[in-house]
């Protein structure tokens, strides 16, 4: 793919680049994950929260149902991901919005000989916001400065989200992450009648243990080196305080020494491992990742999982050597790393975690919508009951 | 496809798994032919005619449109079924609800190596259910089991809608077949203005004839051997009384021994013959179905339908000889074996029968998500005055 | 695609045919850009102006958007067109309708031999109307005879809409372009409070401008052979009086003759040249269009376009010397026929152009299922008071 054009805003430090995706410390178009700060990250959790909870009863869920029945989102994933996708067209329902889609790269124009941009500038003509999923890396964020430029010129323009370019970026995986993180920490049980009770029961056995993502110990287990999911939310992580990250990996696909010194320039605390069995028993959260044979020049293509070393694999027995509040996470796909027997163990929170993407996105979507203020404040007048009860009794 | 986790469950007889497809009586997910008895085929006989006449209005359509907006269907078709897809599609969108739609299977995050069970948890993730259609048998059964399963741990589970599997079973089409002969059966015309005027027409030439599928005689003519929904539209059938049925087929595609068996030992008369000149005549049911030839060893791949045998083929001579209340039924797509110009032919229900997927299928999710009261309550609410008027015309 | 039960009707002259596909002046199929005369164009103007005002604000998006929620369309799209596609979901959805699609042929269910109309019955049986877009010309308009003879048979039949049939027929595309030219010159500006400054404005340096389509010169340049939207534009331009069309193409993509007798006969002046330096000055409307080498014999398949000669490009400097008022149009996808830097040039029109398609295609499905004077009518309620003080002030 021809960036030319764009090749000098490329190339700038990410820094430099962030506050022209924003615009009133709003989220404009959502192109890398370090556009989320901690203000941000705990915005976005209370609002996924708020979000979950509308949709569970159905008047609730007219009330999100009929916020924008009137816009349309275009998801362009010219390379496959079900996963994203899927959960991308379930926030845009939740919210009523109509979704056209592009699934298939070979169903579009380019084959006439149309410049990318052209096609983009095609699909925000017919939609109110792009998804856009590609295998490279740069397009989304040029694409955003695409419709920065329209918006000199007075053009239409709609917000970019990058739905994952390539091995680059994958934004809404780092928010669904760290909003799982920030979930599972709060230590509510779903079913409790009492609030309190299970943070309490933690307690008892670890006395040190508090709420939230501060002063946490995070494990990372598999393909580091080329596990973006991992980058992007070992560097999101950094934003709390008091952390302290173990990474697990074959000899070959360790750490990044860039990361590392980023992590360690923002006080996180780092260790590196060669298996599983030396971290279990002390993370609070265990990350783990598939390796990405996809990738090996030596494997052929189609030739499926190579076999994994039993060092990054999380059995049954690992499992329950962690720590009883501790949580175990995925981005998905999964190979052989968790086998299906760690499925009802009640640490595993990477079928929760996926179906988190389809909160945390629809916040995202009412965030850029400007509909979030509605949202928040609806929830306030449904719950306060409610909520002045709870207050009163607890 | 690995089954291996389920095997010792999918090799039951079905008689004792059906009680875990259902709850008080209720569907819970839509596996088998055989979960449809004889009451239930009369509920959602009744079901798809109200679902039917309240499509007719704007005021009407928009009640059922306003029944489920906050539900999302997942429609996974890893196999080509555009008939089924598009019906089940027509169905979702006629009560208002949102759909997601995988069907490509090379979309899918399997080509990572996936098991098709997180995919299939994937999927209930996003969704309120999962119509499925894959070439593998068993498939759906085992994710339906998984869903149980999930159940049992508290965990998140969705209905399971089987769209056909393989050469196994495809539970809504012979749902539709069973509601097509019902209505046909019934002898109203849709444009009378006198609701008993077509019967007591026929009665003067067939005194004998009576309402309903009892005391009828089914042809089915064509694939015998291999014809999934003449196996499934055969045995529901034989849930009727007096029942009387003819096959005819090529001496290699005849009736299977197991399902003869089945038949008689359900009181049904059998009788098999070579040519359809033997029995045009003496049917009141004519269900056509095309060879399948794809399946022919010695045909090659894309090679298309070979000719099909005169014995086989109802030509417009053939049609005409049948009973003037007589119907002729194909489930799609056809091939040779009724020619077109059959189909202005009175007699000619495929199309109806086809558009009919539609109609069951809404009444189908209806009752899945537990809306089929208000739908017959607000059906009589709508039409009570009229029916109130034709009970005293009467 | 076997049309021979059609053909005696494909072969007979269009002017013979366009009754059959309309009812009391009213559209009932759209085949032909030909079924769009004087009158025809001028209502879908404005109609396609309403809906565009209407989808402005929140308030009167839902009124749109509630018109049609019962409503299904299908769109079948067996040949690939990523901006048509687009543009008519976003009509759709514009008006509350449910989507079905097919987009890959392969899914359809031809491959077991079905023939092609008993795919297109199925598909006008789930839905309210069916939008097609596919390589064989003719197919379209069989499909309407199809449903013409469905109707007189009393069976169901639904709207055909051509979305483009091969090198043959592309109506829509025809409507939008020449809404486009329509709203062109109106001279308008959107953001001016004075509705009438910049036609003025153009006036003092072009005291003999006028208003509308009448009285203009139209320059075609590129592909002129093989351009069907060429093709449809300059027959329905020539509706207007006073016309003057310049045509530039490379010598062998020159005007055909019947349709150069045809523009004489209908009174337009024609001119042919071999670049665009002898014309940019003396134009009002430029269409350029790109070269369809992918029709080329000697062109690889896949190959990717041939550079274009420089007689055919609009370069900057040439788009400069354009009448200050002169618009420049384009179809999409364009190759190098237009520099992106034309794109911010005032005078291009061609983003505008495409985003048209949408308001315009709105306009026909409201026409086709009999809301546009509910639409008509909603707009002169709300913009009543805004128009009597506009007409008192001006």
């Amino acid at each position: 793919m021809d960036l030319t054009a764009y090749e000098r805003r490329l190339d700038r430090p990410t820094r430099v680049k962030l506050p022209e995706f924003q615009t009133n410390g709003r989220l404009k178009h959502v192109i890398f994950a370090d556009q989320f700060d901690r203000p941000m990250l705990e915005n976005f959790n209370n609002l996924s929260n708020i979000v979950r909870e509308l949709a569970r009863d159905r008047e609730t869920q007219l009330f999100l149902h009929n916020l924008l029945p009137q816009k349309r989102a275009m998801l362009y994933f010219s390379q496959a991901s079900t996963r994203t996708f899927l959960s991308f067209t379930a926030a845009c329902q939740l919210l009523g919005m109509s979704i056209a889609e592009i699934r298939d790269p070979s169903v579009s124009s380019e084959y006439k000989g149309e410049s990318p941009f052209d096609s983009m500038r095609m699909f925000s003509s017919y939609s109110d916001l792009v998804v856009m999923r590609t295998p490279s890396a740069g397009f989304a964020e040029a694409c955003a400065y695409l419709m920065n430029d329209l918006d000199k010129f007075n053009e239409r323009t709609v917000p970019i989200v990058n739905g994952g370019s390539g091995a680059d970026e994958h934004p809404t995986q780092a928010l669904l992450d760290v909003h799982t993180i920030q979930r599972s920490f709060e230590f509510k049980s779903e079913r409790d009648s009492s609030r309190w009770a299970q943070f309490d029961e933690y307690r008892k056995m670890y006395p040190d243990l508090t709420r939230g993502p501060d002063s946490k110990v995070y494990g990372f287990c598999g393909d580091i080196r080329r596990g973006r999911t991992v980058h992007s939310l070992a560097s999101l992580l950094a934003n709390f305080s008091d952390v302290t990250m173990y990474f697990v990996s074959p000899p070959d696909l360790g750490l990044p020494v860039a990361l590392r010194e980023s992590l360690l320039g923002k006080g996180v605390k780092v260790f590196e491992h060669d298996t599983l069995n030396d971290i279990v028993q002390n993370v609070d959260l265990l990350y783990m990742t598939r390796i990405q044979w996809e990738h090996d020049k030596d494997t052929a293509k189609g030739s499926g999982p190579a076999p994994v070393n039993a060092d990054f694999i999380l059995t049954p027995e690992l499992a329950d050597r962690m720590k009883s509040y501790a949580r175990i996470m995925h981005p998905f796909p999964r190979n052989a790393e968790i086998p299906p027997e760690v499925d009802h163990n009640p640490r595993a929170m990477y079928f929760p975690q996926a179906r988190n993407g389809m909160w945390v996105r629809a916040a995202l979507l009412a965030h850029l919508f400007d509909v979030d203020g509605l949202i928040v404040s609806h929830h306030r007048d449904v719950f306060s009951e409610y909520h002045n009860y709870n207050t009163a009794s607890s």
